[in-house]
Order: structure tokens, then C-alpha cells, then sequence
């Protein structure tokens, strides 16, 4: 039983704005988070998978499958994007960190076959990341 | 006679997009950049001043005040910021990085005493800068 | 359930010896971290907490809060200080990175509120770093 | 109980080959990997170990022994060799990243004395790497 | 006038031999990088290009270009391969990073169109690089 | 023509005085890193040295002769010390990065043979550094 991790990186803006709020409480809880411009990051992904090892191949993932499945269920639909306004889970969720591992973690578990996926960690920046292992 | 630079982060989204080109010109210069909802990275910020050193402090600049000036006049209005609409130089200019790396010696140039501004370096991502020393 | 980790630097002067090992065994066992007169370090700490994601902020933790209770426990008290002459804790244990984490985990367990403390990680130096999980 | 990892580098080649299967499986599975000619690259090491925090020397192992454990039974051995040929693990096996890992884990686990082996890491670049816990 | 810098990274293998050398020479002048199977690197590529912005689009070169001309002339050939058997500049001169870093300036200066080469620099490891301005 | 650059680091403790200021002064230039018990830093080290490629060896350097030279000029004699205590040129002047940086290029200056000394970088933190070419 391995755990492999692959990272891979994408730009988005966003910003945080719950509508149940008061201005008050946007502006206190969210600070400058809540401007309705946006701002940006450069995210870095790292998808971890883990499986026992194929005596064949000496892999526990087909690397290529894995980076397709990322560039074609996150990257594409995420990078270069405004995630509030173009990315359907974030219609109705705010998009902080949390709720981005959350959202690709959903993204990805079915779209493995043989690895499962095992954790998914998110860098907003270099200095603050969220880890989401499926639990409830 | 030394260099010193101080590094600094920020936060903002922009997009490309030149009014006077079509939109089929806008699409093939800027490609995905292109997208007017923006997108957004984490800037770095390497700022360098030369001059001689104070025998007296041993410094070539005053870091507080450098790191006063660079927040005051850059990150203070920069950061958490939609480039393109919040920010004077990019209302008529495309806040590619090579744009921003001159604003931003143009922001801090006059705003140094003793030290001489010598570059600016703008990483929008870990694989991309730009450097401008104020060569016309 | 989501772990958050925020990183913070902070840069320390310490040195390793037991009163109770002579000094060959000091020398022996300590090497040139023996010297009294100290050598320093840049930490990089980060601090993991866990909890669920509150459905109206999105957050799993305050981050101006955790920013603050990191600051006051343990930057304001340890960045630019002799770890042996000026924090308590190292009067009486020698400050390895061993001994920082599980005294940054004690400063800190008691402090967060909704999120609890999950993990303490210290590094020395980029090569070099202790993980503490409050495990006795 | 705390947890203590080491980095270490080396820089080693390797090509990817299964002798049971077809030049056209070879191509299929290990794409531009299969070059007999072999490739390179600069591998990072993580050794961690737990254990308990000594109380008269507060380390939870000896950081020198750690590192000639290291350097003895796996930088002397890998560094600056072509794996396939020049490391008896890999006459058999395929020197994927998975099976690196594991190979090393074989190689310290029942060097450490005190402290207990607890994952190996290995990047083969900054954006792949995998963990071994030594599990079946 | 500004830099612009876009890294790239390639993995290839290599080791160091002069033919007019004893081998007691050779031993003595490349100590383990004389391993006549090669060992590898996960080699670094920074192009700087400088030249004017251009007005309408504010770029100083066309990105998707020079990721292009990097491509083609560099990695294509460069990566995954053994560079003393399967790169020509390599069949008589020692692939040292300073050979490197000179015949990566030969193969991209010509290429570029408005924005002129002025800086190629190539990391060995994190540790070691080269520069190389087109100086003889 | 090249330029060849090797880092290195080492971690030293040292605090900011001037003995001519008041203590108000003293205070006031200098704030937090006037504390007498010192703290401390991992330098990083890059030393850039020039010259041409030798056609026999394809070096520019000898870069075992740089490395010891590095280690016993610069790495022994400041690794692991208190600088204003332990090294002689901080007997006399402050231990700025400024300062620092002139001391290592009049350590390196006279030692290299056949290349030339370019550039002594040294950072204080991973965001700040101070570059010193030999410029009076």
C-alpha cells in the first residue's frame, strides 16, 4: 500500500459573500475577502491516491489517466476562472479553501478506478492550505 | 555600494483585453486571459534599492520605511483588488505583468530618499517575471 | 471535517546542554550546538487545527483569530529571543525542535475555541522538522 | 510522541521496462520513460521517525546517526548511479517512485535503533511524490 | 525596456568524460559524475527575453511563442533523454551545466523574433546554476 | 563568459548595536534586533563566480576547490556562532545582511584562482537579501 500524490496548479478570483448577511457581517467576517471585484491566487493542488502497487508496471496509478482526470474535472472547469460566478458549486457555496477541497474531492472520488482516492490538499497561498480526507 | 531587496505578496485578479482589437483579435492575442470575469494570481513582489551603507546603522535603507512604502503605495492598492477596475494605471493600460512591473516603479521611484530604486521584479506565477529597471 | 494549517516564520537564537553531562557529554551529544553563545534559526511553524466547516462563513476557523492566538502565544514571545534565556519553558528543557513543538502545542491547545488543535509542525531548517500530535 | 523527518538529495537515472511485455505494451505503458538510454533526476528524500523525546537530551533520535544510517545505506548507494543497472533492487524490479520508496524503507527500517521508522517519502520531482508507512 | 523570464524544467541524464584524459585524470577531475552509466537531474531552464512593451498588447513577447520555441529547440530533444548519447552538442563536448547552459543560448537566440535573448540560466540542482548572456 | 553560482547555508545568531548611539537611538534604529541575547537566522549563501569554460574540463571552476573554499573561509568560521561574539569583523562593524555580505566578498576575493568573484548574495530570510559585487 502506497499513497502517490500529484500537484498541479491554477489561477481563479473569487470572493466571499454570504447573502443571508447583513453588510455588517459580510464586512466582519469576510474583511477585504468580501469585495465583490474579486481577487486572485495562483491555487496549487495535490491529489493523493493510494493502492497497493501493479507487479507489472511497478505503478499504483496510471499517471497519465490521473493528470487527465484532473485537467478535465478541476483544471479546465476551475483554471483562469471566476469560481462564484463560473463554477456551478460555488452558485450557492462561498469558495474559501475549505469548500474548494470539499468541491474537488467530489469531482475526482468516482472518477478513479483501481486507486482510491485518499486525500485531497488545496494551497490558497503558500502560507494557508486545507486537507479533505472524505470525511463526514 | 550594495543591493538589498525585500520581498512582498499580493493578491489580485485581472484580465486581458484591448478595446480596439475585435473580438477574434482579443480571443487569439489573450486566449483564456481573455475571460472579462478575471481571474486572479499571487503576485510577488521583489522590490531592490542600491546605494552605500550608513556606517553608522550598517543599513542602505531604513527597512521600516521601505516596508512602509511598499505597502502604502502598492499593496495597500493592489491587494485583494479586480486590477483592471480598482486600480488608476490599468483603466487604460492591460495589467499584463510587464505593465505592472512599470506601475509599480513608477508608484515607488520619488517615494525613496537616501536609496535608489534599482528594479522591480513581479513573479505572477512561480514560472513567470518580470524585471524593469527603469530603462526607457 | 477539514484540517486548515497556516504557516508564520519566526527567527530564534538557542543553544543544547544538559547541567547534569559533562562536558565531554555535552560535546558528544550536542556537537557545535553546545556553544553558549547560542546560533539562530528561521522556524517556520505550522499549525493544523480540524473541525467542520461552518455552512454560513464557509470556514472551518476564524482566521484573524487563529492569526492572533498565534501571534500572542507564540511569535511575540519567541521571534528575535535566546530561546534559553528568555522563554520559560527552556529554563528547565533544552529547546530542540523536539522540545519547541510540544511546547508550541501547549501554548496553543487550550486557546482555540470551535476548531481544535490537530497538529504542530517545526522546522529547523528546510531539511529538518518535528511533527507533535499531542500523543503522550 | 513526536514525530522527526530528515531531507536528504541525490541524483540518480533510471528507465522503465518490463522484459514480459511487448515493445508496443513497453511504449503504451511507460511512454518516453521506456528511453533505455535512461533519464535523471534529482530525488528528495524524507526519512520520518517517532518515537519519544529523550528527557536528558530532549532529541527523539540521534541526528547524527540518523544521517549516516542515511547517507550508508541509501545516498552511497543511489547517488549519481543509473538505478537499473547499479542497484540490486531494481535488476528485478522496475524503479518506478513507488517501488524506490519501498526499497528504501527495506533498506532503513531495521537500521534504526530507538526510534521507529515511520514513512518514507521520496519526490521525484516537486510535483510527484509518494509515501511508504511500510504497510502490506 | 523590460525582462521577461519563463522557466521550464527537464529531466536527462549525463556523465562527465574526456577521451584525452588518463582515466586516473578523469577520476580525478569528475570524481563520481565520471560514472560511465550517467545519473540525472531534474534540470531548471529560465529564458529571459528584454525588449519593449508593445503598446496594444502590453507583452514583451508572445508567451505562447516562446513556450513554443522552448518546447521545440529545447525540451523535445533535451528531456527524458541521456544528453552524451542523444544530444549532438553533447557528442563532443562534456554536458558540464556551463556547456549546457551555452548550447541552450545557440539553439534559441536565432529563434526569437522581436524580443531579443538576453539570459539563459540552467539549475544543476537547487544549489548550482549557470548563466549564460551570450558573452564570448 | 559564464557565470556559475553555488549556495550554501548556515545559521548564526547575532543582534544590532551601536555603542555611540543612546540607548533611545539604539531603540529606535534598530527595534527588535537590538535585543544583546541576539537570535538567529539560516543564511542562505550564493557565491557567483565568472570566468571562461575550460575546453578540457568544460568548467568554469573547480567546484570542489569552491566548495572548500566556501566551507573554510565563510561555513567554518561563522556556522553555528554568535556573530557579533565569535567573528572578527563584527568586533568593529554591525552585523547587518549589508555588512555581512561585504565580509564574505573580502573573505572570497583573494582565494579563487582562475575565475573571477561576481557576486556574494546572501538572505537573511527567504524575503530579504543583500547583493555585493566588490563596488566601492
Amino acid at each position: 500500500m502506497v499513497y502517490l500524490t500529484r500537484k498541479a496548479e491554477f489561477s481563479a478570483s473569487h470572493y466571499y459573500h454570504n447573502p443571508e448577511f447583513t453588510p455588517e457581517e459580510n464586512s466582519r467576517v469576510f474583511g477585504k475577502c468580501n469585495n465583490p471585484n474579486g481577487h486572485g491566487h495562483n491555487y496549487t493542488l495535490e491529489v493523493t491516491v493510494k493502492g497497493d502497487v501493479d507487479a507489472r508496471s511497478g505503478f499504483v496509478v496510471d499517471l497519465k489517466q490521473l493528470k487527465e482526470i484532473m485537467n478535465r474535472e478541476v483544471l479546465d472547469a476551475m483554471d483562469h476562472r471566476f469560481l462564484n460566478k463560473e463554477v456551478p458549486e460555488f452558485f450557492t457555496h462561498i469558495p474559501t479553501t475549505e469548500n474548494l477541497s470539499i468541491a474537488i474531492w467530489q469531482r475526482l472520488a468516482t472518477k478513479l478506478e483501481k486507486a482510491h482516492l485518499h486525500r485531497v490538499r488545496v494551497y490558497e497561498t503558500p502560507d494557508l492550505f486545507v486537507d479533505f480526507y472524505g470525511e463526514q
